[in-house]
């Protein structure tokens, strides 16, 4: 059966206290180009609750404007700093219900899922990662974060399982 | 200056993520009394994000049935086990954030704190803090479960702490 390609934007996530990556890719099937990407910072002066609160406007602010359909939501991994990992983990929860409450599809994938899929190597350097994302999206790399690559890379994983999906149901 | 008493709503949190402990109570100054208490309990089959999501509705329920204008959210120990700090701090972030856009003044403590508040020892025992929270507000001790116990407990240090601002106020 053939289906009409339906472009949809996808919103990755690198999610953090201080620092949360975005970055939106638009597309179907194998066909992705990149819209924007960027970080949500938290000012460190603020509360504990307000800067939560910051992570939930700002990225309400991100929503309202480029209205992405997808989501792809990095899952954490942390061993070495327990009170890092507690406090993306508040953060985290605060992206998840804010995608929820926007009516976004929520997928989630491990860093080495995406690493593996944009790389081809699970366990891949920063440098890899952000040099296959900017050549992927056409990007002049130089310029790239490690948030937002992570991000970018996050929302190229979800596109790469809906061209598969897209592929297998033809 | 004498200032008239204003009947408040408490409500004190015991974060988690396969449950969440919750307790009200009312009153003014030294005196308060118990409204409800009970759990938050999300399905272990559920997905994470669904999981999550429980958490924000039936919080939400229970502040739209009751009304609370100040909650104090219990700070989270864990160096045991990550996983379930992590998990709890996903929860807790939604908590967090639930009680914000529901406008209500929003106050947090360590476990320490509040065992130190109701019993007068910080390392107070699961069952002495039970047993002074339900002699606190004249509950039948028999019943109370520990999240309900620490979340009443919770409400109960903020109560002490409005009695003491509003008595050096005077």
């Amino acid at each position: 059966m053939k289906q009409t390609k339906k472009i949809q934007r996808i919103l990755g996530i690198d999610p953090g206290f201080g620092r949360v990556g975005y970055g939106i890719i638009e597309g179907s099937g194998s066909q992705w180009t990149h819209v924007t990407h960027g970080c949500i910072e938290t000012a460190k002066e603020n509360s504990f609750v307000d800067r939560l609160v910051e992570v939930q406007t700002d990225l309400q602010t991100i929503i309202d404007m480029y209205q992405p359909s997808i989501a792809c939501v990095e899952e954490l991994f942390f061993l070495k700093n327990v009170t890092t990992g507690m406090n993306v983990s508040h953060a985290r929860g605060v992206i998840l219900l804010t995608l929820h409450q926007a009516g976004i599809d929520i997928h989630e994938a491990t860093p080495l899922e995406i690493k593996q899929a944009i790389t081809g190597y699970g366990q891949a350097h920063k440098e890899q990662v952000q040099y296959m994302v900017a050549k992927l999206l056409k990007l002049p790399e130089t310029r790239l974060q490690d948030d937002a690559a992570d991000a970018l890379g996050a929302a190229l994983y979800v596109s790469g399982q809906l061209a598969y999906i897209q592929k297998t149901t033809k």
